[in-house]
């Protein structure tokens, strides 16, 4: 990977591969095709690229976003049922400034995306998660926990999930789930955020049918994003949403005020689709980023002592790796960097504090430095163990 | 002006001169400064323009931003007190978002920009007008607000204002009244949020200081945007803060999740800005929005009967016109779109409904179709005035 050190939002030290960030190797980026579409859609669309832009976004964009999901995902899909978001962070915020009152209950995976709490902090809910298994988030606790919100008064009214290649966990809710995840929302009135950031990077078949896609008119919010297959920099995603949540969240006061929140960014994004070079571009990524998955898998196969558990993802950026009985993660990290590897411990992803496995991000580093860190995370899992014996 | 009409945020109709929208020409966009600043962030700086940047935005935009503060308005600052934003509609909902709880009276003027009305009604807050007068925010009206929150229990977080060249009003805030105004902030530990937006385009000498240049440490968040100098699409602006205040601001879960809101767009500003070429562009803009207000005044002055009365501001886009007594601008409006010309009516921005007032924005157009405007305003309240007679 290339880097500019002191200007990005994550510094890599010399000396460590840090399989910490869930980010996409710079070298990777769309450059190419980004630089041809900023010049066409400055050249062509003139003045009008950047004056203030529709409130839902350009509507090329829109259009193309639309046209992908009805040939890919087999949902018909129109532009008016898409609306731009400045990637999910942004649209986060937005779903929840918007849709969640003071006191909410909001449900969260455990583990789950740990920036994603960051966001909530900012809001005055309170945040309870449930358990996931390799299916996915546990229905059972589910139901659980909105039976104790009722009795509590409270009211539980967005569920942030992850279902397709978790983030950190790697894991796919299971075709059954998604279907009684909705049940269950439509009943409860809970609406569904569901985070769909890496449905492009599937390495095996097709990514599972996205919960918006099977929700017909339940209350599902889907947040899809370009940060993962072109650019994170470019802050370009979109929202799609049952017809009065996309309602609501158009009618957000920002989006009255500025236009689109990524209007620019968005009107390239828009160019570069419909010239029809992204799906050569997200082809290479599947084949580079199911090479680095393979390499990391195999090399923890050999390396790492018995006791260490982990899957195969399916696609996404992560392996999600259990350690042995009574390691904990970040008490492992400091040997671990001692031994030139890094990761993220899973206690950051866990709302319970559970820090027995630990999140291995293969998207930055090529397949060589991929098999070193595995050697040096194995070493460092011995020697600590040993420390410990 | 040119627009691409089905794509924008307003549509413009044939045969009406629209005076309604606060929005830059088009044709006066910086196209030709941002495809170069583009291209040469593209080809400089490769992938580091397009992966997640830093939580603050990026350096360069940073260091230009603090040193155009530090030689034109007499601060010294330097990068670190500058939160690259996307815009002050996003930089708003952000302050809204990081630094009030639900309940927290916020105090806007009135009248003041009605769409950042829109963003407030999105959080959990109770709004509350402060009157204005021809030296801005009463000053006397706001302490006799902020004594009643206190009885009422309630706890008065923010101030809204825009102090220079005021949306809808024009008017700047005195000299006197900023210094009383900081004072009056620190007491109530009342946090002042300053919509700088308009301060670049001055066109009688130096525009007034700003609250956060004046403010040392008083708790200012001041909003700086491109949007109205450079492009509005590009949505790129900026946060100054008293320090306490900016660290809150840049731990927003959304920066730390995404990094900056507007990293790509801001990566161009930022070369842009470095390349020199903004204090030329602004200059033009000065003197064709000066020429502008000139036409709209004098044509005003020529056309309106008795009994109207307004101010020529001293920057920003818009004249503040206050009919006859008697007649109401809401119901004046079908008869001046009869007459060809439309304007936004008093009361959209005042929240007390008052309606004897209307906002003209001379920004949009040239300053012949500016002069024919107010001939058919002249002659739109004219027929109004003899309707009622």
């Amino acid at each position: 990977m290339t880097g500019a050190p002191s200007d990005t939002q994550n510094t890599l030290r010399e000396g460590i591969i840090e399989l910490t960030f869930g980010e996409p190797d710079p070298a990777l980026l769309a450059l190419g095709l980004v630089r041809r579409a900023a010049v066409a859609v400055l050249d062509d669309a003139g003045p009008a690229a950047l004056a203030y832009g529709s409130l839902a976004g350009p509507r090329t964009l829109r259009e193309e976003i639309a046209r992908r999901i009805a040939a890919r995902e087999g949902r018909a899909c129109t532009a008016a049922e898409v609306l731009v978001s400045a990637g999910n962070s942004q649209a986060l915020g937005q779903v929840l400034t918007v849709l969640t009152a003071p006191g909410d209950v909001v449900l969260v995976e455990s583990p789950t995306y740990n920036l994603a709490l960051g966001i909530m902090r900012d809001h005055p809910v309170t945040v309870v998660g449930i358990p996931l298994d390799e299916e996915g988030l546990r229905l059972g606790a589910l139901r659980a926990v909105l039976a104790e919100s009722r009795t509590a008064g409270k009211r539980a009214r967005l569920l942030y999930t992850i279902p397709t290649f978790h983030n950190p966990s790697g894991v796919c809710l299971s075709a059954e789930r998604r279907r009684d995840l909705l049940a269950i929302a439509a009943e409860h009135d809970l609406v569904v955020v569901e985070d769909d950031v890496y449905r492009e990077l599937v390495y095996e078949g097709q990514a599972p049918s996205s919960l918006w896609t099977l929700g017909g008119d339940a209350p599902v919010v889907r947040l899809g994003s370009f940060s993962k297959t072109l650019a994170p920099g470019l802050r370009v995603g979109w929202i799609n949403a049952s017809a009065g949540l996309l309602e609501r969240l158009a009618a957000a006061g920002v989006l009255e005020s500025g236009g689109c929140v990524s209007q620019f960014a968005a009107s390239i994004v828009g160019r570069l689709l419909a010239a029809g070079d992204y799906d050569h571009h997200v082809a290479k990524l599947r084949r580079t980023y199911a090479s680095r998955r393979d390499a990391l898998s195999a090399a923890l196969r050999q390396h790492l002592p018995a006791g260490c558990g982990f899957a195969v993802p399916a696609g996404g950026f992560f392996i999600w790796l259990t350690l042995p009985p009574g390691l904990l993660a970040t008490e492992l990290l400091p040997t671990a960097e001692a031994h030139g590897v890094a990761f993220a411990p899973g206690a950051r992803f866990c709302s319970d504090g559970d820090d027995r496995s630990l999140r291995l991000a293969f998207s930055l580093y090529d397949e060589a430095a991929l098999s070193e860190s595995a050697r040096r995370l194995g070493a460092a899992v011995t020697a600590a163990l040993a420390g410990r014996a």
